[in-house]
């Protein structure tokens, strides 16, 4: 079953560029080859993935595989044939080269002579997206995906086609594909956007597989070959320094693929590009922290446009791990994931990653991936806000915050200045909403982002954090959003009992300045963290500001009256994602300085408590609104309005308690929190007040010239506490650190 | 640490019967004593329950162990501290038996002591339950498990008593409580009633524990020892003779407990009772009924009150399956039970299976219960009608169809007759939303049943059954609906291809006769099957009639036009449930005689396909409405509204494709049902065809004089079908078997 290391040269026909390549080298070279194939009959997980591969293309072997005339939507036949198509096509490739069957290759040759029949004869998609139309697909990043596996399956049976069907595949599939790309959609082909770097990685491995130095060339650097777009241009300025993707970990997990296939390709094509190690193996960077952005069971957190089904175990992150694994070398950090994946990729990497799999063996089960706190810089050069992770407790027990203070996030990011979302253990517990979307499901319109997508889960209602006047952060303009990003003032994640990050905004609502401090603090004795959330709005003018915080859970108890709507309930507004959300409940609170509301999830109780005062509204919301056609989960929002010049919020998020509703047991269900106070807060201090479990926890907070080196003295109650640095926390007057 | 086995005579003092017994005897006997200790070490899932026990009771040892005086509802400090209490004194019982080591015996005896203070001085509990009110808590069901719990506790120490301490006992801690059950609750004592299981079961356990024949013949036979009430008597009156109970699958785990505690404990003190042997060993049978009524994941199936989130993991099952285990001896098939349970009582039969366990070893592991179709009656003589599930497919794959014309099911019943469920693998599709209630949590009602259970979950509405004239079966009166059942016409659950279900029920509703036929039918090529649902109701006046589908699923999408509630939204109706139901969307249809929607759960699709008239409207609603304190969880239904004389439902609820959103794939997504027509409809036969995936599916069914033997001829569209029995099902001319 061993192939022969047949090594030749080939020179190239007109039409194609004077340079010779060995073939296969877009996905592995003839030694990875070499070393799977040495490795699979050892390697149980290999073995498996192998197994599995065979198993999905054997299914189509001897049969005549259509290939369509494109007609539908995601969902529908045409796409989901030619999206197979391509699979079959890849994985076949790859196939022949480990097993040397000339079945393998047959297969994706036939489907590639009916390719270079149909494409030349392709208008635009008959539903085709505007602007920007597809032609095997109703988009063209769909496309892009096909000349990506395309182009590697090519290359992984240049040796079994005669040069004449290679220049008819090239001539008539890939032709008109890069040529509709450089050509007809220039501008969406020159765009800084994982759109186009899955298209400039279909053009660049097209370019490597069929010796086509012009099509490389215009990948690397753009269709003007100036650099001004193209991969390299991609890669500089899609990625911060840190490897923070923009758009969110849901579309990193997205974009770094074919970044990772096209640097892969062009590590064995021309190492001395060294793409993996630019910037400071930013590649690498970007995988880690997309790996940081998941919950312990591996879903990508949700906020900007994200599909809340999609975790690290998808096809793109397996792929991705091995060549990490297969670059940058063994680190057994990502051993858990690998394992959790089920699966490896045939490549150099996941063979040596299913080798360190076995040698582990069952000792590993027990161990997970290492999460911790983290701070990610967003925009190309670091210097657009970003976004923190505070974490603390290990395993299930695992709690995590997100306070993101990025730039706006291309076409798929939201309204959210200064929001939060908190994780505990695999529980979402302040959410976000993500996309509205049923990815793959045709009577969805195909898939395709819903208009509720913009309607609502985009508007800063949707989120948590403060939305001024009922309006969305910009009003909602994302042009305007794209131009500006908050800024850090100070934060700490590194210390273990205290992690604190404090930002700030003026741009997202024009005359208001917003201060957001958000602390995690273990208290010595509780098991879980405390998260105060410290959220001034200053302005000269009187504004409406409401807080929502979107809870998972099943409402338990207030200590306060509300007004339900019992048999009639309407709209809380009626726009900005307020039409979208029906008003379930409302209390007017009237000298009522500690509000409390606990809801469940899960084994836990949470309680989330505020201080409020006259001006003060608390209102359950839920979504469904204005939903013709049913496209919104049925969630859930508990709302603190506040109206007035400035206003502080002060809330105190805390997880307690242990429901075993199994075993009919339930500890711990009230709160800690028995008092909360704002002792000063002014453009010096913020002095905070909370009575946990009987005792004070008081913090302690400058507000102005941030230097962690600052001495403070700060008077609280007639006494003097004296600090350095930008906070203090004391719980029962000792310091906390 | 073996203890040495005395067996001694206790001459019982006054106040007791003059009768002698060894002990220990109520839960484990000297040789069962021995035969675990022997067990312990070779045996690690013995040994690990072993620790578990011990674990929870040396955090105790030393400790000076409160018994307050009774103040709080379920989930306040007093109603758990009690509740953990009986759970220590219990369970450190069995570790004095086992390990001898008298620290273990100390903390129950003290506990003892403090108990025999505070229970003569105790009065109704402040927070009683009316017209109950218990003692120690809120309600006298708790006393009763701590009657059960203590005299169990009792047994296991009465060797490390002085008589004097045991005297001090039963005088002070037992007696109130027995005084309190037989004379000041006599009428609740004397139930037919799981209430009155466990507190026969107590005073039956402390009977023998203490000596007492007084008390055991009392437990036995009623307060007044005539046999028309106690232990004997509810286990005559409460199981059907196929050990059906009438509450239901939740409650049929809380009332055999009791029931196989104190036939356990009968067993070793009066073996000639044979009760576990009673009604030939109908308790057997109601423990592998109650598993039968489980999803794949172990969850009680939900009609009639219960929580979902009880499974067979729960204390109470590994009780019972253990001494199941022990008492009719080994059952392969529980071993997968037992291996979901991670634990076994430290019992004979929990030593026993836990090394059966052992024995099987990971080849077990991937072994699952052996769910199949049943047929259960309902009523203590079983005839009065009964409920049958319905299943096909195996492991991940079954599909579990309950089809519910049993009594009412005293307190806990619905007002739920011929209504059905369906489960696809672990999933809820159409569902019952069981009892509104959050146990064990205070803030809650302390965990009582919260008001909604019987304004929105008992109701018809609440269900998948006809609802007639926005009023529940008997107009939601328990005593009168208590008084009748509906009928099996005929069934046939043993095919593989075709089983199928007809029950009748003239009683509900007043002058209104209906009749409802289930098939379950796997038709050749498809792997899921079809549920053909045939709904007749005939009445002499026009009435409006529902068929609700409460589908647990996200709307993907219908083949009609409605109305969505947009900016405001009004709840479906006033009472009877449709109070708590809000009116998302309404559609009218006219001219549409296939009405199909479709929705997702988890993986796989479903279509509800209905034969539809000019009279026919469609209602999306959805829980929440008039439910100021937010009990209730957010569920749609999808309403079938008919109105007029007699009428007709014909539906199919189709399992369709396979969705994987982490992939990004979704096959047959679309529903097969090309077509549906009822053909003939009257007295004698209904015939209906449905075009299936192209070709027609036929079902033809007797209306009278059911009988398996009936010849049939019938003429459809001119062609003649003979079969006999009461039905026949062709798919594309084939009859299906």
């Amino acid at each position: 079953m061993r192939l022969p290391l047949i090594q030749f040269i080939v020179i190239t026909l007109c039409g194609f560029s004077t340079f010779a390549q060995q073939h296969p080298i877009a996905y592995n070279t003839v030694a990875d080859y070499s070393f799977i194939k040495e490795a699979l009959s050892k390697t149980p997980l290999l073995n498996e993935s192998f197994g599995g591969l065979k198993q999905s293309v054997d299914a189509f072997i001897g049969k005549d595989i259509d290939v369509p005339v494109p007609k539908d939507l995601a969902g529908g036949y045409t796409h989901e044939r030619h999206k197979e198509n391509y699979t079959i096509m890849f994985n076949s490739s790859v196939l022949y080269q480990i097993t040397g069957e000339a079945k393998y290759a047959e297969i994706v040759k036939k489907l590639f002579l009916k390719y270079a029949k149909l494409n030349p004869t392709l208008k635009n998609h008959p539903l085709g997206s505007n602007p920007n139309p597809g032609r095997l697909f109703f988009q063209p990043l769909n496309d892009a995906n096909w000349l990506v596996y395309t182009g590697l399956a090519f290359d992984g049976i240049y040796n079994y086609l005669t040069p004449e069907e290679r220049k008819q595949i090239a001539d008539g599939a890939f032709k008109p594909e890069v040529d509709y790309f450089t050509n007809d959609l220039e501008p969406w082909f020159g765009w800084i956007h994982n759109h186009a770097v899955w298209s400039c990685a279909g053009v660049g491995i097209v370019g490597i597989a069929t010796d086509n130095k012009d099509y490389v060339d215009m990948a690397l650097y753009g269709k003007h070959k100036d650099g001004k777009s193209g991969l390299l241009a991609n890669l500089d300025g899609l990625l911060s320094p840190d490897g923070y993707y923009t758009e969110g970990p849901y579309y990193t997990r997205y974009a770094i693929l074919p970044f990772y296939l096209f640097a892969n390709a062009f590590q064995h094509y021309k190492p001395e590009l060294k793409v993996f190690n630019r910037r400071n193996n930013v590649l690498q960077k970007a995988f880690t922290n997309a790996l940081q952005q998941t919950d312990i069971i591996g879903q990508f957190y949700s906020y900007n446009d994200a599909l809340k089904e999609k975790n690290f175990t998808c096809n793109e992150m397996v792929e991705v791990l091995d060549m990490v694994w297969g670059t940058f070398g063994a680190d057994s950090s990502l051993l858990p994931v690998a394992r959790m994946q089920k699966r490896v990729a045939l490549s150099r990497g996941g063979a040596s990653i299913a080798k360190a799999l076995n040698r582990t063996g069952e000792k590993g089960k027990n161990v997970s991936y290492p999460y911790k706190s983290i701070e990610l810089t967003d925009g190309a050069k670091g210097d657009e806000g970003g976004l923190s992770i505070l974490r603390t407790g290990k395993g299930d027990n695992l709690v995590s915050l997100i306070y993101k203070y990025s730039a706006h996030g291309l076409s798929h990011g939201h309204f959210d200045k200064l929001n939060i979302n908190l994780y505990d253990g695999k529980n979402e517990i302040l959410s976000d909403y993500g996309a509205v979307r049923y990815i793959s499901i045709e009577q969805k319109s195909g898939g395709k982002y819903l208009p509720e997508s913009k309607t609502y889960s985009k508007q800063t209602i949707a989120h948590n954090t403060l939305v001024v006047d009922e309006k969305s952060d910009f009003d909602g303009d994302e042009e305007e959003s794209q131009k500006y990003h908050p800024a850090k003032l100070f934060s700490n994640v590194s210390s273990g009992n205290v992690q604190v990050v404090c930002a700030e905004d003026d741009k997202a609502y024009e005359g208001v300045k917003m201060q957001r401090s958000i602390y995690m603090v273990n208290i010595p004795g509780h098991e879980k963290p405390l998260v105060v959330d410290l959220f001034n709005a200053l302005s000269n003018t009187s504004h409406q500001y409401d807080l929502p915080f979107q809870y998972q859970g099943t409402f338990i108890k207030t200590n306060f009256k509300y007004t339900s709507s019992n048999n009639a309930q309407a709209t809380l507004g009626k726009k900005n994602g307020y039409q979208h959300i029906w008003k379930e409940a409302e209390a007017v609170l009237t000298n009522k300085p500690l509000t409390q509301f606990t809801f469940l999830n899960d084994k836990s109780f949470y309680t989330i408590s505020s201080i409020t005062d006259d001006s003060t509204h608390i209102l359950f919301t839920r979504t469904g609104a204005n939903d013709p056609n049913f496209n919104l989960r049925r969630e859930p929002a508990y709302i603190i309005r506040k109206k007035g010049v400035n206003q502080t919020f002060v809330n105190a998020v805390e997880i307690h308690g242990v429901y075993n509703a199994n075993a009919e047991n339930a500890k711990g269900s009230y709160s800690a929190v028995n008092k909360m106070e704002i002792l000063q807060n002014d453009a010096n201090y913020s002095v905070v007040s909370i009575v946990f479990d009987g005792k004070p926890l008081l913090i302690i907070q400058r507000n102005s010239n941030f230097n962690q080196h600052a001495e403070n003295e700060v008077i609280v109650n007639n006494k003097k506490y004296s600090f350095t640095g930008n906070y203090t926390v004391l719980y029962n007057d000792s310091t906390i650190k």
